[in-house]
């Protein structure tokens, strides 16, 4: 049975059934109204770097929940298994990539450490519910990602650029934008920047370092949020051993409700 | 010079060096404004359990930093010497309360990571501005805090119980009370509980666990909020060999304004 023959699902425990049965797809659009999360898996060496990395970087790094060593299971959605729950993973070694599967029970360790990280997905739902077009989603693309030249604050031996998500967003409704995504600070909040590529080191928007380009209607003005790329972007720069992560666009989908995170 | 005879300093640097100087003094009402901060500072063996409880239970432990093994300086102040800038600490040993110093520079170890950790004085301050009354505050007394039957969610040796602090609020002033404090999610966020303390597991309100009773006028309902004395309740149920806080009401003044810590 294929995601393609039956459509996603719309309830979390069946997305998760799905996907661990093998359905290999983007987790986008499945379960909506489900809060989705990154996925970074470390040993317990290096979990204080990452813990510590979150906490000086809560908009682009808001840890949503973190894992006692070697446990599986994540108060996000109590029935559900990391090691099998994700559409696909990635494996890394020494910062770099070396295995792409659809399961890591065999990878899984005593000392591991599950940081569930919050994505922009979230904030993608409400910005469609507040009337704001978002046109990486008209455009059935990624959206675009950029390394930017602003560095997060390191922790121990993690240390990396701000990575950015750009959306072009109509100029009258760039302060609803900022009101809504400010609202939902644990899924990245308020836009880091609106305007100019330029003040963030970004030369060419055509040209995102992640993603796909994203084309703009007249009258959109780039405006920029922090993106869940970045604790992937400090993996790869400072190399710990080992790694899982979630293959991009391949996210947890958690039991949580959106409207959970969404603030007064 | 005492405090009491030249006043509270207005301005975070001058009451930082007053504290360095010697004025043992609470510092309520100094440098009114900024934000002030609960220190609690451990071993590195036990910084992961403390990080990763405030992770856990943000309400309670909202950490506004965390700092590299071995320094005394902090973001929040990036002149201050954490090791001699509050008016008075509490030292530790295996749980045990053994000294409440003015310095604890001779104590400084290179191992130790210091948690600052928000404070309610920053949104009593909001709520006095939102016409609020703050009973406590108009009685000259300490806020009322109980133990109650919630448990906190534990990370590694660390688990206790959630402390709440307690203000009557007139009942129609109580929404105001919940909005004006819910858009500071950093210093404590929405009230955990209204008008029932039994529910909460307290029998009785005029015998606090810390603090002062607090008198409630005619129509007044009791608020509860998450309270910083959480984590040094962990702290002395699961006795790490060694600890420094704040002694109570004795707290790190910040350069932070407030207004930071206040969202949308």
């Amino acid at each position: 049975m294929t995601a393609a023959a039956t459509g996603p699902a719309t309830d979390p425990a069946a997305a998760r059934a799905r996907f661990r049965a093998g359905a290999d797809v983007p987790s986008s659009g499945w379960a909506p109204g489900s809060t989705q999360a990154n996925l970074v898996v470390l040993p317990r060496d290096w979990a204080w770097d990452m813990l510590l990395f979150g906490q000086r970087n809560p908009q682009p790094v808001p840890l949503l929940d973190v894992t006692d060593p070697g446990s599986h299971r994540t108060v996000l959605a109590p029935d559900a298994d990391l090691r099998t729950d994700l559409p696909r993973y990635r494996v890394w070694r020494d910062g770099e990539l070396v295995d792409s599967p659809t399961d890591v029970t065999e990878l899984w360790r005593a000392d591991l450490v599950a940081f569930l990280i919050g994505c922009s997905f979230s904030f993608e739902t409400a910005l469609l519910a507040a009337g704001v077009p978002v046109r990486n989603i008209e455009q059935g693309a990624n959206v675009s990602m950029y390394r930017t030249d602003r560095a997060c604050r390191p922790a121990g031996r993690l240390s990396g650029p701000l990575v950015v998500s750009m959306r072009p967003v109509p100029a009258a409704l760039v302060p609803t934008a900022v009101q809504v995504t400010a609202r939902m600070p644990q899924v990245h909040g308020a836009p880091v920047h609106v305007g100019s590529p330029a003040a963030l080191g970004i030369a060419d928007l055509s040209r995102p370092d992640f993603g796909d380009p994203v084309e703009f209607a007249d009258g959109d003005v780039p405006v920029f949020w922090a993106c869940g790329v970045t604790p992937q972007a400090a993996l790869m720069a400072s190399r710990p051993p080992f790694a899982i992560t979630h293959a991009p666009g391949h996210m947890f989908v958690t039991d949580v409700p959106d409207a959970v995170y969404r603030q007064l």
